[in-house]
């Protein structure tokens, strides 16, 4: 049990991907972009946790935060996959009691981590997926829009060129696709960037993660990354830490990246810092997976760590009665 | 590294599945058909370590036995969904590298397991789900089957009684469904087992784990357990264990069981015993799991663990030059 007098009233962080994101790629109006809507999404925590809110309820109100925004890879703003659509994938985990839920593979659901709520407090399962992810949507009377709604220029022309590069036909345009966010060739080159996430300690001394994301421009239909897999891009125990990772989702699926940091900390004996850093910094790379992304992860005692082994990472943090951090690039 | 002098040349266990398996609920015909079958599915993976083969040819072909026969619930034999199809999971991890391949909900790929293989060596991902799997098995050339293959009487039996139970509707029967496998009421009531796995340690002293699963008997369309998750269900690391986990999917997901296993090796100094045992005699009973399954583990010295909490576990076990054990019942 933490020292309750130590530790803040409650910490939350926030990210927006990590990836090939340089200060020269990005114009200072999309820049201010980005750090608008990181500052909402910690808006949006903070408003639960200051009230003395739930850690998972902080959680899932930031990253709906981004869901809503098309600026980022989940949600509105979504990549397209090979075939030119949306498969979007979430989860969600709650450290009181380790119960979790996940979606992936979603096309219609405006608030996957909503969906993955509901999954983890009103279905027996923890991972539903498709057309069964949908109709239990359905059932549960969720916002559903129309595919469309998830259609921007800029992942459609990322898509298109993805596709031009690889020499593969480029799929017809959907009706509905293209949507203008109104910032076009301003954002850098981001196409395997944007996965959200955010991690939460409350004042009752619980812990939370989400995660959400579009995927990979041009995947496979059918392609699931790490976001949903708890213990790979989402995970939570009150005993350890909660994490929420971005990256390659392949890689953090082999070295099951949120979980290991649990591990460490516990069979380990090491701190959130070193147990972070070490999946981040060394076992990543290892696996091949140098610049292949980062996390965020919180711990009972209020600790906060963002590490990331690619050039940036959208990342924002906060404690209460502390400062507000917001970053992009490495430096 | 372990001694090589003191380890055998090479270890293999499968299981077939764990939950409320009483010998008196079972006919002595029956029972010996079970027996028979893990005998055979050791049989293959020792051919293929015997001859020198790698762990990884060795635990698929252990799993495509159980695969190709009625009386496990994967492939052929496999429960029914809810609205009375079938939807496969299975995945296999290569301990050398840490690489990996699943595929969740496919319907019509004879050995899902194979698939598994060909996204984990064909493909840039590691979990591809419906029909994005299923098409990327076509592409493969894989064995597809009409879905009417993988139908049994008795599978389709358990769905009528289990959607009786629950007071719901029992879908229409479609016209492939129920071939009798020949075993009829001899089987025990197994509507939640069946779940199949083999781990193995070569001779060139590499593991690997494989899982193979149909679910859960009336399962929401879409539901993925734990089998298909690297780290809850299947997991392989040179550096500590391989394991495949058989229960209740959703709690082995939430203590990402295999990977805990892993864990415990690695981070706590916990011989593979220890670690096996804590997680399914500790970890999962504490999450309200008493009963929920079990699992199998080799280590690298070739050291083999099978604990399960619930009344039985098919299972069996064979290392180089030493003798096999096949077992059903608690004792």
């Amino acid at each position: 049990m933490p020292d309750r007098a130590s530790r803040p009233r409650w910490a939350l962080a926030v990210h927006g991907g990590a990836g090939t994101l340089r200060r020269q790629d990005m114009t200072p109006e999309a820049e201010q972009a980005y750090r608008d809507m990181l500052g909402r999404a910690l808006d949006a925590g903070e408003a639960v946790l200051d009230a003395g809110g739930s850690a998972l309820d902080a959680v899932e109100a930031a990253v709906v935060v981004f869901e809503d925004s098309p600026l980022f890879n989940c949600g509105r703003g979504a990549v397209f996959t090979a075939d030119g659509r949306h498969e979007l994938d979430a989860a969600i985990m709650d450290g009181r009691t380790c119960a979790a839920g996940a979606v992936a593979g979603v096309r219609r659901v405006r608030n996957p981590i909503r969906l993955a709520r509901m999954v983890m407090e009103r279905s027996p399962h923890v991972l539903v997926v498709g057309e069964g992810a949908e109709s239990f949507a359905q059932a549960q009377g969720i916002d559903l829009v129309d595919p469309g709604y998830f259609s921007t220029a800029r992942r459609w022309e990322q898509l298109v060129a993805t596709r031009r590069d690889l020499g593969e036909e480029v799929p017809a345009r959907s009706e509905d696709a293209p949507t203008d966010p109104g910032l076009g060739a301003a954002c850098p080159d981001d196409r395997t960037i944007g996965t959200v996430g955010a991690v939460a300690l409350d004042a009752s001394g619980h812990l939370a993660a989400a995660t959400s994301t579009g995927g990979l421009t041009n995947k496979r239909p059918g392609r699931v990354g790490d976001s949903p897999i708890i213990g790979a891009g989402t995970y939570a125990d009150d005993a350890t830490c909660a994490v929420s990772g971005t990256g390659t989702g392949e890689l953090f699926i082999r070295a099951v990246v949120a979980h290991d940091v649990a591990a460490r900390m516990r069979y380990g004996g090491q701190t959130l810092a070193e147990a972070a850093r070490a999946v981040v910094m060394d076992t990543l790379p290892r696996l091949g997976g140098a610049g292949s992304g980062g996390l965020i992860a919180v711990d009972a005692r209020g600790g906060l760590v963002m590490p990331f082994n690619s050039e940036g990472m959208y990342r924002g943090c906060a404690v209460a009665g502390g400062a507000r951090t917001v970053g992009i690039f490495r430096d």
